[in-house]
């Protein structure tokens, strides 16, 4: 069947258009513009910049974007009216993504009009892009519920008027493989045809992939499959696939991958799903004994893509799950040798914290694995008292008293709120013995009450050594002192 | 093709074990058999509780479900070990998911041995399982990538040692729906097929569904799609791809889906992704101008499944892709009545929020109202003052101070921890006019360094009436403190 493929597929990005619509995510024009060189430098060959017609923000978007001077085809997002195609042109868009909805439902229901008045929106909105010196990519909302023998009519006499590229979007999911193998082979012929899904039910990947099999030249994707609802289909998915599973070259320089979905994921304040296929955090986190023992073997056992091939690491993670092999690694790592009876009791140790429902941090496992070698030792610092004290006509101020080395020294900060004050005050306390930097706060998302238990996690470093460990409390802020105070514990001890 | 599908698939549900294998994610007995009651209840047939062999806390919570008396069939995951097969039926164990690596890649790099070896342990392990009076699903680990010849001859010869079905696994999510419709069928002539699919390549439900249309009796399915890497293939979404793309009648009872995914996603701590489809956040929520109007209009034009069906609500937010409509009919949910002209300023302003990026919350909604209707409130109350002491030596404490309808009034609180005794304060202080509870309290991750910026949102209610606001400060008490009060100033204002 992959013989029906096209040479190489087209990419047009959506992400800045119907990933942009995903409620609750506004991007200001600077960030837009970033995100297009990203589009632009890891092959994406067109981009659809916004909609010119929805806002004064979305305009200048749109304006710095195609004043960028990118290789990449600049295009906009257009109902087939005057007002939005003069928009996109003074903007200076290449293209435009002219949306005609072509279903009965869509036509009576949502424009209350009848299919002879939308057909006659459509080509008097072609000819004037066309005049207006656009690229025009006449696109069919709603496609896949409607008669297609209305779809074909409009699509051929919109390529009669001027239309350069055909766009079927299966506007709510409801498409199947079955069906897109049968609508999108007679549409090719008219024009190069575009395929755009939803997920709705799952299936936008899927169908992405047999529309490009049947013939189409374009796959309309977004990175991390943002989008309204459950989103369209992924951007990173589709590529990867094509390489992966049907053996094409895409053009895209894979190992940008990452990067881009990070950095989408950071503009847009929708964090990456944990397991979202390729780009979720645990996408190449290994826990369960059995997985972790073939990875640190062979990692192509339980890993179908080298984790280097997308731009990302591979990480082992320790918990309930976890065997000898990552343990003994893991333990190796943080510069602790052990015999397999000291294994096995670490690991069980390590297992009976995971059964309690936690995750075993670094300092979690040197806790253990000191305890098991009978090593003991002093901390370096304990904490005698902190107090912090915060409010909106006052600075927020903390102080503390640790002993550090048997020497008991107190040390006050201020700080952007109580929780930074907190940690500046501890960093101050032990700057006499060592340089320690935050590299990473991290808080999971609180909800509930607000006497939610928060965990919070830090990374630290003291000079080329990190360490992560962890503080959960009803109380942010002692969770954080906890945290910092366990990981800079573990840091100042001396090296083993 | 539809007409090969079984009658009715069967649904084997995996989240308590490869679900579970989520690294990061641990589960208490008692959680587990939580779990376990609501996927009985839902209508799923088996429940893979767990690996026996994994922990002590494992084992524990297969005994814990095998003896709940749910009418699903109890299962636990095995490897071809007397060891674990003795400790599955020990526990109570119904069946057991025996599986056995069929790739040579497993065989001989992650094992270290033969096939014969392999083929030989298969064949004892199945002896002794049916000994043992266990019902044995025979697996084949890594199937997709194993000689389907040797796969045959162990599946066939396991069938004559007693196994009752078998279970194609495609390990590392490399299966694609042209490889399922070869592989599947000769194997359904052996013994009724399960199929197991991973989605590391975002294909785990359309191989599953390929599998089911080839003759495939049973889908291995995790709610949410958890699992180890990219997760499993999703419960939900097979059950509403089969219902609704292909018209088949799963029996189970789809209202209960998202019940079910917030309950295992509030147990294993993993969110929900927002984009998820069926379940997601956003999945139900519609924010452009053109979608939400369409869907005020008539539902259909832009949602493939009524929310109703799997047990959710719509709901309308408001950004810069927002329309009149939409606009409108918030406007009227708090109480407004404008005029065209009005509304337009007011879309204008709206727009205009979005475009900084912010979310647009009830309160930011009413406060846009009332300036462009000139409506001028004294808000009722206005912080005078507020103070937090915390420590580790100390409860945390906070006082405040509010002019309530112009009277000076103080109030002091204690909480488990500063932002609960701030908002404790708060709501003493202003009891003598209203009883305002907290209804939900949100923050979203923190993530980079201690002096974040942090952005809290509330769901305050009074009597019928609920409000979300928000307040965004690096100060996760000073943020907690003010949007509390632009809600209550919301709540308390008198009726329009």
């Amino acid at each position: 069947m992959s013989a029906l493929f096209v040479d190489k597929p087209y990419f047009f990005d959506t992400t800045l258009r119907d990933g942009e619509q995903t409620p609750g995510v506004t991007l200001t024009p600077e960030q837009k513009l970033e995100i297009a060189c990203a589009l632009s430098d890891i092959g994406v060959h067109v981009i659809e910049a916004g909609s010119a017609a929805a806002s004064v923000g979305e305009l200048a978007a749109i304006g710095l974007i195609s004043d960028a001077g990118l290789a990449t085809e600049c295009c906009t997002y257009v109902r087939a009216l005057p007002y939005d195609i003069d928009l996109a042109a003074d903007a200076g868009a290449d293209s435009v993504h002219l949306v005609v909805p072509v279903s009965d439902l869509h036509i009576v229901e949502k424009m209350q009009k009848t299919r002879d008045e939308v057909y006659a929106m459509a080509m008097s909105a072609v000819d004037y892009a066309k005049e207006r010196g656009l690229i025009v990519e006449l696109s069919g909302e709603d496609a896949s519920r409607a008669d297609q023998a209305f779809l074909s009519h409009i699509f051929t006499d919109g390529v009669a008027h001027g239309a350069d590229r055909l766009c079927f979007c299966d506007t709510v999911g409801l498409l199947t493989p079955e069906k897109t193998a049968e609508f999108i082979p007679p549409l090719t012929r008219i024009a190069p045809v575009s395929i755009h899904c939803h997920n709705d039910l799952g299936f936008a990947l899927p169908n992405t992939i047999t529309a490009l099999k049947s013939g189409a030249s374009c796959a309309h994707v977004t990175v991390n499959g943002l989008g309204e609802r459950a989103g369209n289909t992924p951007f990173e998915e589709v590529v990867m696939s094509l390489e992966v599973l049907y053996g094409r070259d895409t053009g895209i320089q894979t190992e940008k991958i990452y990067p881009l979905s990070t950095l989408v994921a950071r503009l847009t304040g929708i964090d990456l799903p944990a397991n979202k296929a390729i780009v979720g955090s645990m996408a190449f986190t290994h826990e369960s004994g059995i997985h972790a023992h073939g990875v640190l073997k062979n990692a192509r056992t339980y890993e179908p893509v080298p984790p280097e091939m997308v731009g990302r690491t591979r990480r082992i993670v320790l918990g309930k799950h976890s065997g000898k092999a990552s343990v003994e690694a893991s333990l190796n790592e943080l510069g602790y040798t052990v015999t397999s009876e000291q294994l096995l009791a670490i690991l069980t140790r390590v297992k009976k914290l995971g059964d309690e429902g936690k995750r075993v941090t670094d300092a979690d496992l040197m806790t253990i694995a000191d305890t098991v070698l009978q090593l003991v030792y002093t901390p370096v610092i304990s904490l005698r008292q902190f107090t912090v004290v915060s409010g909106n006509k006052s600075i927020p101020t903390a102080s503390v008293t640790m002993a550090v080395n048997g020497n008991e020294t107190t040390a006050a900060a201020t700080g952007n709120g109580p929780v930074d004050a907190a940690i500046r005050a501890l960093q101050d306390s032990v700057s006499d013995v060592a340089d320690i930097t935050l590299e990473d706060y991290h808080v999971d998302a609180i909800t509930g009450g607000a006497d939610a238990l928060v965990d919070v996690t830090v990374k630290l470093r003291k000079d080329g050594k990190v360490i992560t460990s962890r503080g959960a409390r009803t109380d942010i802020i002692t969770a954080s002192v906890e945290a910092v105070i366990a990981g800079m514990n573990r840091l100042l001890r001396e090296e083993k």
